[in-house]
């Protein structure tokens, strides 16, 4: 990973940088920011695209775009390799997401460009939702609430029997931030909890599998908290979902691709997996249209994150690391190479 | 309320007792043993009204009603001051539900009938249900999931922002085995528990209100986790609500009179209230058509017990209660009063 400019050796930032602001490109004006009208610190020139009349990528070939040292993104526009070629002047990429997977770090890294993202701002709001979503598979709130809405309480009687979230056994896919926050939340509730991770973790004294099939084929339901990346890339493959099996309930707060989409939506309507909670989504905002009809998944519109509470944090944070990387601070939630 | 039989000097049930098993009057075939097929014991003799071609009056009537030693009642339907002087030889009422608001308390009293009902087996299911409430009414949960399923993402963009969890002032209406387990639950997630109940638990650390108006100006949300009574009935009228707020949200899994449902409805249309949970009503299977339009309530057809686990421990209370009683052991959930 990019190491803090002033720990390199090159000169530091303001020294490099002219007399006006630092340029920051926005890909994209951030939602956290949009949403409550806050306006973006006038400490520094940010450049935004979509206010030119240009293409984004001619746009990024201008003079204009080529003072840019930072790069503030949402995780919705692919911050590429190519990009960071025509803008020699970058050395800090920001992203508002925890997620990585846009963000071609190979790339950075080779450049020495310094990335943060969104560290825990967003982490207890998805752990709230991971616990909701299943929760909500389990007990079967969604479907009910149509139930009733439809109104069949009155006119078919009882609703269907749901399962007993106590007791039972979850295995946390990817034991962060995030991870710890859905393991500690279940544990209040009586669930006996399980990880796996690519390491051990040393403080957690959770029951550790280094291999996901195995976990799945020791647990009622996956809750999948970790990051997307080449490892992960449908981890959670045909083989992982039929050891979790027919009672079995999977849990996405993480990426779509981290699961076999095509799979696991095959699996649900044929009744060889028990259900599914779902925020994200392969080809966002695609939802596979089988899914729609059926009553074990609970549907997100990738909205984890989405309280005014993580939204308010992340646009400290956000501001935050740029005022520490230009004061040759260290970044408040920098991202490590593991 | 009752004492046990062989406590008063009376001669204990056996005694009494025919050659024949003991006979139990069914109010109704509980669901919690026709939905997984289990058989009744056949240690007891079941009266089955509905078996009968008279109407239920005429058959409390009838002889073989009047051998009746043992009410088994599901909750809906009331066991009345009428019905205990038709039936002289009653001496326990076993009701599978853990509210007593159908049975007449004072008649049993005055009779020395025990009483035994679902004591705890429900109370982490209900807990849960309560829980998973609130989490869904706060990040709109089920309304998301109505988004995606109309297919909005696509169409509309971003769902509109929840409201974090974490740090929010949650007032547990009566602290009892279900309101201790939402209290130890929410904690997990970061909210700060305080309670209403007509006595200070000695052995709670949560604030303490005794006062519902005090505790609901005081919280951001109210879980209704006590009995209905008299005392209960209407408590949570439309001063309570106002004091609870716009932004406040109400969860009920209690029952729905202990909330004023015409002025909850009301408040919940005009924007008064925040949002609400309820997995109970005044009227069920009925539920206000007003609600059914709104998207910030989450609507739940009294199934915060129904999970096949909490089914199969009640039937074994139930047994268990029984087998108890006619031999003379102390009921395993007797009723007490406060």
């Amino acid at each position: 990973m990019a190491s803090h400019p002033q720990k390199d050796g090159a000169p530091p930032p303001f020294g490099r940088r002219p007399p006006r602001p630092p340029c920051v490109l926005l890909l994209r004006h951030p939602l956290q920011f949009s949403l409550f009208n806050r306006p973006l610190p006038d400490n520094f020139h940010f450049l935004k695209p979509w206010e030119s009349p240009l293409p984004l990528d001619d746009f990024l070939s201008s003079d204009n775009a080529c003072s840019a040292e930072a790069i503030l993104t949402s995780g919705k526009v692919p911050v590429t390799a190519d990009m960071l070629r025509r803008l020699p002047e970058v050395r800090l990429v920001v992203t508002t997401s925890a997620g990585l997977n846009h963000i071609d770090l190979a790339e950075c890294r080779r450049r020495g460009i310094a990335i943060a993202n969104a560290g825990g701002a967003y982490s207890e709001d998805v752990a709230d939702l991971a616990v909701g979503l299943l929760i909500d598979v389990l007990r079967k709130v969604s479907a009910s609430d149509r139930y009733v809405r439809r109104g069949l309480w009155s006119s078919e009687g009882e609703f269907a029997l749901g399962s007993k979230l106590g007791g039972k056994r979850v295995g946390i896919v990817g034991l962060g931030s995030i991870g710890l926050k859905v393991a500690k939340r279940l544990e209040a509730f009586g669930c006996a909890i399980s990880y796996q991770s690519r390491k051990k973790k040393p403080h957690a004294s959770y029951a550790f599998y280094s291999n996901v099939y195995e976990l799945a084929a020791n647990c009622d339901a996956l809750v999948i908290c970790c990051c997307l990346n080449e490892q992960t890339h449908h981890m959670i493959n045909r083989e992982v979902l039929l050891a979790l099996g027919k009672d079995g309930v999977i849990v996405n707060i993480g990426r779509g691709s981290i699961i076999d989409e095509k799979e696991m939506v095959q699996l649900l309507v044929q009744g060889e997996l028990g259900g599914a909670g779902l925020d994200v989504f392969e080809n966002e905002p695609k939802v596979p249209e089988e899914l729609l009809a059926l009553d074990n998944v609970v549907l997100s519109p990738h909205t984890a994150a989405f309280t005014p509470e993580s939204f308010s944090d992340l646009c400290d944070l956000v501001i935050g690391n740029l005022e520490a990387f230009f004061s040759n601070k260290p970044l408040l939630s920098p991202v490590l190479d593991e």
